[in-house]
């Protein structure tokens, strides 16, 4: 795309109240606009950024049996009395409003039940089970804080998958299996190394559940690492007890600030049993479906790899969710640069390499920091300078390695 | 897909307070599922067909230099305030909440404020200008009556366009552009030659604003049909002052029942002025910028496409959107027949023919029935007796029509 005719603008500030590097980073770069506290709109290249991780979460999900849909926003409040979470005294989340013709309506925080309710009409034999249903839709929170950017905002993107089985071995076999569909997706995002499966308090159906933690010193939890283990242990459930069940000893963890990336869920009957959610077995019985539930954060994501990646020159987007692979700068009208850079734009266009081609007449100073500030992992400039040298400067933003290499070289090496 | 592998199942009955035809095939063919009165949930197939019509609208409003973006749902009070439609007086769809700090908040109905106040960080110049930004949203309606099934809900997606120009000249010609933009939208889904720019209320900024609309006996608005001119009138505009601006005589007019299947919106500078959004022109001088909205909802289109094109079978969908071109269905489970259908479905979604191949061990008559209630384009059935006749039943959905194919033909057929 040319940068002429892409709307957005770089800014040098942020919002003043806007605390969070994350969202500080993402305004200056035009990639998210902010609506209010805890509020953030997406513009092209943020769009762009959040649709590629929602393409990975969604070929993963496809890869262990997800079957996508999408619920919606508005709530039945009958439903959610059926299962005790209507009362905003047990669920403190809720946005609600009301119907012109009178009656409260619900916004959704989270799906599990109009999803169970909804697969009661499709599950009545063990024939039916198990099912893995999945959508990405944007939950409404009522957050009371909402200082951390894109990491936890009051309207933000989820990847929600609620399992249905016929019982718990089934459940347990695929809980094993979708976290390690979550570990692949961490592995793309290149947050594989320092991302721990953690094991999290479990509620009223499970001894634990797990969470997703990536290491940062921005995050909100604290977490007990063992590194050696490959695990970690929120800090809400270090107990004794806990440390005798895992065969872990105190002094082999690590106190560790991270952000929770994803959380999974054991819910067994919960809410099968309140919402009438059975199925008959092989025998002719009549049992509760056992179900889970699992959490992936396409924008919370989206917040922490601007965080975790960025420099003090800006963002620095990892390979797999860039908007483009190269900003391609070309530095100064003369016709000869106009033309080898079009020719570039045009040759990498064909090789299918995602280009942000600079175009504009601007300072070379001011379309360099916004290559950096824009984070692709390429920058090529094009001048009177690197056409003497019969080439292009190829800058890694992450290695900020610089050098000259010619055309052949260049499509080789992003090819 | 193998229909084994879809949660889905057809139903005899839609919910007896559904009294849309669109909604009731829809649930029926487990398109869709209803969550209470004008809210859906967008089931696999249905998401897929809702997708397919959203890819269409996407292709055309890039076509004209449209760039994409997602707004937020949560609106700022003060924001509303400032264009004077913030007030339920003024603005009955709102539905609005409350943060759990204190303070209220709207559900976004439409985006113009947000939208103008977003682009005023981006425009300043007429270097800035034109730019078109568009997005596919999740609006919330608080709507009195929603009988419509898809047509008219509480929750819906919809497509809005924004344009903002240097002058009226400048904007004139991009509603003309953006008018054979919908137009083309309208004949790939299959509804071009039934869907008319019709001349509607333009509100206090121009004399018309044009709908397009499609004509339906189940449509809500009454217009006014000029078939040689290829235009409408809405009948909440048509006055002898109006007639003769268009130089047309009343008798040539046939009335008809339609459904409004997009808008568009000359907005001049009612939003730009409040909200500030001003640029310097080429001599110096600062001036508002010149604004149109234009919007199609998908979701509508799901619903008018279900209901136009249905017959007493079930739905019938255009090529365009369905979610699978082919029902395969397997009549039989002798083994030369399974090895058949399973050859068949293999060698079609190798030539990238999207196939749901019903494997399942149902009664012949139900698996027919769900093929005609889906309403894929083709149906193909495979049994002992197409076998002995060396080839495949195919049937047209549309026209009924039914041959004995053999493979070469059948696979050249659908390529």
């Amino acid at each position: 795309m040319r940068r002429s005719q892409l709307f957005i603008k770089t800014r040098h500030n942020a919002p003043s109240d806007e605390t969070a590097l994350n969202a500080q980073l993402l305004i200056r770069a035009g990639y998210v606009h902010k609506e209010m506290a805890g509020v953030y709109s997406y513009l092209p290249l943020g769009k762009t950024v959040l649709d590629n991780i929602v393409q990975i979460v969604r070929e993963e999900m496809n890869a262990i049996g997800g079957q996508e849909l999408l619920l919606s926003t508005l709530q039945d409040k009958a439903l959610w009395e059926t299962s005790e979470r209507w009362d905003s005294e047990v669920v403190d989340a809720w946005f609600k409003t009301v119907l012109q013709g009178g009656g409260e309506l619900g916004l959704a925080w989270t799906h599990e039940e109009p999803m169970t309710r909804m697969m009661s009409h499709f599950i009545s034999s063990y024939k039916d089970l198990p099912v893995y249903t999945y959508q990405f839709q944007s939950k409404l929170r009522n957050e009371l804080r909402a200082k951390s950017g894109l990491m936890r905002s009051r309207e933000f993107l989820m990847k929600d998958l609620y399992s249905f089985s016929r019982d718990q071995a089934e459940h347990d076999a695929f809980y094993e299996k979708i976290t390690e569909a979550y570990m692949k997706v961490y592995s793309r995002l290149g947050i594989g190394d320092i991302t721990y499966k953690t094991f999290a308090s479990g509620g009223a159906f499970s001894k634990f559940s797990h969470e997703f933690q990536t290491l940062s010193h921005v995050g909100e939890d604290t977490i007990y690492l063992h590194k050696a283990k490959k695990l970690a242990i929120n800090q809400e459930v270090l107990t004794d007890e806990v440390l005798v069940d895992l065969g872990i000893a105190r002094e082999e963890l690590i106190e560790e600030k991270a952000v929770e990336v994803g959380n999974i869920f054991t819910l067994g009957s919960r809410f099968s049993e309140p919402l009438n959610l059975y199925f008959t077995d092989q025998d002719g019985n009549n049992k509760p479906v056992i179900m889970g539930c699992y959490g992936i954060g396409p924008s919370r994501l989206m917040g922490l790899l601007a965080e975790h990646f960025a420099d003090e020159r800006g963002l620095v987007w990892p390979e797999a969710v860039t908007p483009f692979v190269v900003y391609l700068a070309r530095l100064g009208q003369e016709e000869s640069v106009v033309k080898a850079a079009d020719t570039l734009y045009q040759q990498l266009t064909e090789q299918n390499i995602s280009v942000l081609y600079d175009d504009r007449d601007e300072r070379a100073g001011s379309m360099l920091n916004d290559a950096d500030l824009l984070g692709t992992p390429r920058r090529i400039v094009v001048s009177a300078k690197t056409l003497e040298q019969n080439g292009f400067e190829v800058k890694n933003r992450r290695s900020n390695e610089t050098n000259i290499v010619n055309k052949e070289e260049l499509i080789k090496s992003l090819a």
